[in-house]
């Protein structure tokens, strides 16, 4: 095991109903609200309502920057930073999924400076404080809601990337599964596989940590159990709870703890596949992930087996572990190929483009200029 | 699913010299410093002498209070928290086992107030605040390093009770394996049983959280997978870390979410013991847990076979499950029967009236006065 410090200080409020709690949450932080959400689909659900019934019940000045978009962009952070800062707000509600809640993070770290976001993603810049952050939870899927990560796209450059800083955890986040029961069945399937891939990326990551490890397996098994059964009762509360739960402790710290890091290729890969076409960020991990195991599983077949013998509960092979897990992904409705999604050999260039821009690679297991056409033929 | 709100603030260093990190983390909290510890064995292994160069290092103004005893007493807290409380000290730091990180908690809400501590086990007084803890773990096993919760007992009143409030948790916790070699053999074995016990606690308890469950039998069988091995290579760093990030996983809140409580009538009834005859508590519990089981295997058969079936990847029924994990703990050297600690039928009246006064019980699986009887006599 490596030597490790664990903390995670996120006050995270689970279950039916919780979002009440907000009107005792939210004063502690402050009166001046800045309230950052998507592209309205909260309104449609009537979660917006909910939320600014509870805004006003406790007298709170609310400014709002709604629009966010998915695949989240350096652009809209950097305005509502500025709409933020010109406001002096005391505290940040974010309510969304994985883009909204990423954005508010990076959000911030940025009211209190007045450059862009994206120096924080070059390293040019490095955060000193930020504006406390309440997160409430429309998608399971990211992890965000309970760390400290951001992944930003900037257009400009054509790079999306990640990005970590202790002050970027939100304060509290509030999980309630009923609002994910308007999910529909696709990004469902999508936050599924989210969180079974960064089981894989930690999993993948190099250091011993047995019980990290069957942290790792607990969740996706978890995930692989109940998933396939939420897919047949999108309105199920039970199911959608369980699936939340998982999606949060998958990317908390937890399967983490006592390795040297998580491997992240396979994000690495499908980062950028999302760039160039905006793949949904889980389909493009379910394209990713098997031509990434395939790709090294001359270099780990015994952990490849190791990790199929423990999930699926019977004896098999790296090759055999890559077919199942394939076969799970395709059985939920999510593509493994890149002509699932209608890209044809006419793009494949572009990928590899894409691929050289981002340094396409992992922490862990390492993979060279030389190596994209493989991985990108793999992906075919 | 219940509800739930997932928190810990504690932080924990964890791995080979990290207590360096004290000379750090200590001036963040103050330089008035209550040093806590137990019966002088961190004199023979150096620890001490290390501890007092950190403290050194940063000009600590140190007042100690040594001499905590196992099953630590209430008036050792009451006269540590004088001495805290005239010495006006900034921050406590505990170095030793349960008992000592136990006993400093309740130091630390205890100091900015004038009454027993005990005043907060009959629930007379509530904490309104508390000096910052520091802890340094001697020994894997009760977890308390990172929760809220302290056993102490009180033998005017004969009673040996358990408290939890969230000013209890520590700041910071100090986890280097290597601090656990010095530990003999038998209570290392308590150790690893202990932990197992936290689990089989919170895996009873009422309540259907599946990924919870997962992670109580991940960390079981992590401990018995190398609790054994351990017991083999007691000088083994590894091995002592495994068990050391088990110990505090099996009761730092994970084991928990989503359920609407642990059971803890294992070890309501093993307190007893120990405040009756100075069984060590791991000990205690493993003569408790196979007598609870047989007690309510015919209330909850496929519980039972489904923990066993899952721990030992056989599948077992609930009687098989219970024997084998009675094997388990015989395997470690721990007593399983009363007679395994030399108390014979002459004593059972006592315990009898020990069960009494403690009123044994547990938070979800009933058990009357009538039952009493029944469940010594399955210890014998």
């Amino acid at each position: 095991m490596e030597n490790f410090v664990a903390y995670n200080p996120v006050r995270l409020h689970f279950g039916k109903d919780c979002l009440s709690g907000l009107t005792t949450v939210l004063p502690i932080y402050g009166k001046r609200v800045l309230f950052v959400y998507g592209q309205g689909s909260i309104k449609k659900t009537g979660l917006y309502d909910e939320i600014r019934t509870y805004l006003d019940a406790i007298d709170a000045t609310v400014v709002e920057f709604p629009g966010i978009r998915p695949n989240p962009i350096v652009e809209d952070v950097d305005a509502a930073a500025r709409v933020g800062r010109d406001n002096k707000v005391d505290v940040i509600l974010a309510v969304g999924g994985g883009s909204v809640i990423d954005s508010a993070k990076i959000i911030s770290i940025a009211i209190p400076v007045t450059h862009s976001a994206w120096d924080f993603y070059t390293k040019a810049a490095k955060p000193k404080s930020s504006i406390p952050l309440v997160s409430v939870l429309t998608l399971a899927a990211t992890g965000t809601e309970m760390n400290p990560f951001a992944v930003l796209s900037n257009h400009k450059t054509g790079q999306k990337d990640g990005y970590g800083n202790p002050f970027c955890y939100p304060k509290e986040s509030f999980l309630d599964p009923e609002l994910t029961i308007s999910v529909p069945r696709d990004y469902t399937a999508y936050g599924i596989a989210d969180l079974i891939v960064h089981c894989f990326e930690l999993y993948f990551g190099a250091g011993d940590a047995s019980l990290t490890d069957r942290f790792i397996t607990s969740i996706t098994r978890e995930a692989m159990e109940y998933g396939p059964q939420l897919l047949e009762n999108l309105d199920s509360y039970d199911l959608r709870a369980r699936i939340m739960y998982a999606a949060t402790m998958a990317l908390n710290g937890l399967t983490g703890y006592g390795k040297v890091s998580g491997d992240w290729a396979m994000h690495s890969i499908g980062h950028v596949l999302s760039l160039l076409f905006d793949t949904p960020h889980g389909a493009s991990l379910t394209i990713a992930t098997p031509a990434w195991m395939r790709f090294f599983k001359n270099q780990i077949p015994g952990k490849l087996s190791a990790l199929g013998t423990e999930l699926f509960r019977k004896p098999l092979t790296a090759d055999e572990t890559i077919d199942e897990i394939e076969h799970f992904f395709r059985s939920i409705g999510c593509p493994v190929r890149l002509s699932d999604i209608g890209i044809g050999d006419d793009q494949l260039d572009k990928i590899f483009n894409g691929f050289i821009s981002n340094h396409v690679g992992g922490a862990c297991m390492k993979i060279a200029e030389t190596d994209y056409r493989k991985i990108i033929d793999l992906m075919k």
